[in-house]
């Protein structure tokens, strides 16, 4: 098996209790630990930062943002920033999220002709400028977001969550982050029913 | 269901007999007839054309490259260039042929991460070059693979097939061209057995 | 004098029956033997191809594309590829076509300062995007086509030529092919009348 | 005076209480509030984890970044995403803990013509790849920076440094942050003493 | 001290007539020699060509762009082109014109977000278009500028001075041109009065 | 005929004398009155300070460069930069200098094609450096150019030629200026003996 980073990744076990406790969460829950949790478990004031960050942009319920929206994001971004393990990981929720099998790796190559809805166009096209130009934002960006029903808390929703994963995608390639296999097939096929 | 492409798509019955005998194969051995086949069937003499150019290179006894080294290079490319149809078809037809299942999600997002070995990464790195500055290639660059054990006939193929698909994916472009969806799941699960 | 390309060229005498006749009967009409066709005929099957797309494209009675048209994208678009050949061969017949001495060198350095019509204009902006930006072609680029007359037909007459000589580009780039010296020239003098 | 933000600002006595301690504390020592600490305080908890996230970087003492050499990474990148706010802010701060008066702009406008040492000049040519390129980051990459005595753990901090300022950038860019008018001046003059 | 230039520097005294009274004349103006005026004299014909196209575009009475707007102009396009002098000299006069002390930061950092007003806004852009596409200048760019008062004439003069800071850019980042350190601090502190 | 600026163009009757009798002077010498000559001298201080410049650099006898080097210089730039003036009319003067009809074409679309010795190639490739990333010159570049006998004074020329003709595009490019048509074919053809 690969190694899953450039740098050592601790031990489980080694881990102070709310971290390990936070992971075992999320195995129980997943099924398996994404190496995310592993692999920048490398320093845990960071790691605690991360997370902290992370919950603050996806785990919330105010604004118009669907679940499926912030993954949406996430791939998009991710992918014109080249990182394996975001477009993969969170490739796998999107489909999950979206209920749609084929989302992500249509995301993922040209999101200009996925399978998605002129809202979601919007968003996407409002991400990659916070992505790629976001020294050019100026009002008319926002303005352009209210006619598909985003409020300008949306507009920094969609932006704060392209923000924080262009720090994601820079330490996933910094440190060679290896996506789970598990991830590649994630939602991809119905589950089978007992 | 969403149309095949932003252009007429003929009815296989109304198409010239070669052109529908090759398509009716092609169903017979994949069970499905692969949309580029039918979207580019709106012109048939185009169509003749980049099928014989398409077999001229992929279709073919001489050089190094394997058939999985082929499609590796098709799915880079054609990544980069955000061509929807080629990454997704052909991302099928690389797992299938490298027996890999995560491979192609790996060359489509970043080769640089990909699981591949070195001789395939300089493969990629060449075949990358003629897909983005054709105009700075010299000596230096086929003397680059030689080392990797590829001629410069094997050059050669490695651009042909770069240059091939750049034009394939500026049609597939322009069509709007669908992939099929049967081609997101290949080669990602083991057949099922009986 | 220097060699035509990097890779073996093929004698004429050596050639199959179809190649040499077609060769034998460009130079009765040119007055000599394009390069491009010694030097990619070292690939026989790769040759025939590349010949058929061309004619399919280039020589035929459909759509509202002058022959002029058709060579002024191939120079506009060879030239951002930095192609030496093609910016120089395809100049030539620009010039004659357009019985423009002066088009081809217009083209190749800025097309938005050649002495060209609105609809060239348009139709060259087009197909710089389908060079350069094909990913985000969409039917808004089709459209604006309209009021200078392009069908949807001849849209894809645009793309397919660009995207062919993006091809032809490439290929002439790893061969590293030299134009003939004749083509310099041509049609750039009034031909001598007895 | 011009705003300090495209959103709503909230008032100190409005803030929970540890952010407005923490904010009364940097004010205590720094004489004024500087207005990332209010416009991101709009959101709470992403405010939150952006305060761990700055710290567990730049507030430690493992390492051989100095705390000079920490704000020259964030103002040369910064000055590549056209960061107002965190140029001219962190700019002051470089200035005082380099005491060079003149090495935030030098840094600024170009860090190769900036008077630094050879050791800072890897230092920032790794920032700015993980700022422009990170996709194409190598063991290579960590490897240049250990004859300058940076070891894996410092290639991770000026990445980690170069990435969260990275989300900062696009944060400002969002919200327009305005940079307060007395970090302009701050470490360009010798503090007068009594 | 570091030297101001990577090439030889002439003597003052060394130099012909008239440029070392020119240059006493600045000294006496501005208290010190700005390292332009030196770095350049090792070519003398160059220098009196140099000074005499920078007097044609900045000391004139004609047009509406007033001495503000010309620095303005000098140091946006100075910071696209990452030219060290330029930027800081010139944003030192900057700063003094327009009587701001924070003005010649923003509009090196990020012009968007400078604190100038829309005529200037549209004369920025105008003059970034000069800078680095001016291939693609056309009648509407000279258009556009009309709403805000700007003349044809005036758009020359926006572009003059783009193309002129383009070839002293160049030259300071050939010479490795130092600037003062005096232009550091001026303008951004009252004078001192008696 | 078409016009030959965007701007208005003085007669030459109405030039104060030292302009129009440099202007006869190139008339007789040359046969036409280049439109550089006229298009500039809208602006009689400006084309002034232009010619000097353009003799201080092209028109002395120190240093390595041919003419024909120099006149190589500004068409491989002016070609990045898209003047279709410079282009064409420094092709023309290339061509005569260096007693070759075909170089211009070449080293126009793409110099490393062109039939060029390895000093010039260097001298090229140092001169496509200042016109593009002049912020990443530093000592490597001029010492890379010594082997091919090039001192560091000629580095100065290569980059001095480079930058001013960087602002002649910029302005060629502003004014719509048009080549005259004598250009195209001067150098092409020898010259007819009586």
């Amino acid at each position: 098996m690969s190694a899953i980073s450039r740098f050592p990744v601790p031990e489980l076990n080694d881990l102070p209790d709310d971290m390990r406790e936070r992971i075992l969460a999320v195995q129980e829950k997943t099924g398996f630990v994404p190496n995310v949790f592993l692999a920048l478990a490398h320093r845990p004031a960071e790691w605690r930062a991360f997370m902290a960050y992370h919950d603050a942009l996806l785990v919330k319920d105010t604004g118009t943002l669907t679940k499926g929206d912030r993954e949406m994001i996430v791939v998009a971004t991710s992918a014109i920033n080249q990182c394996l393990y975001c477009v993969v990981a969170h490739g796998a929720i999107l489909r999950i999220y979206e209920k749609k099998p084929l989302v992500a790796d249509q995301v993922a190559v040209n999101w200009r002709k996925a399978d998605i809805n002129p809202r979601q166009r919007a968003m996407l096209e409002f991400a990659m400028k916070v992505c790629e130009r976001s020294h050019e934002i100026d009002d008319a960006d926002i303005a352009a977001l209210a006619p598909h029903g985003f409020s300008a808390e949306d507009a920094w929703d969609i932006a704060a969550i392209t923000a924080f994963f262009g720090l994601s995608n820079r330490m996933a390639n910094l440190t060679g982050m290896r996506p789970n296999d598990e991830f590649y097939l994630m939602g991809r096929v119905p589950k089978s029913k007992p």
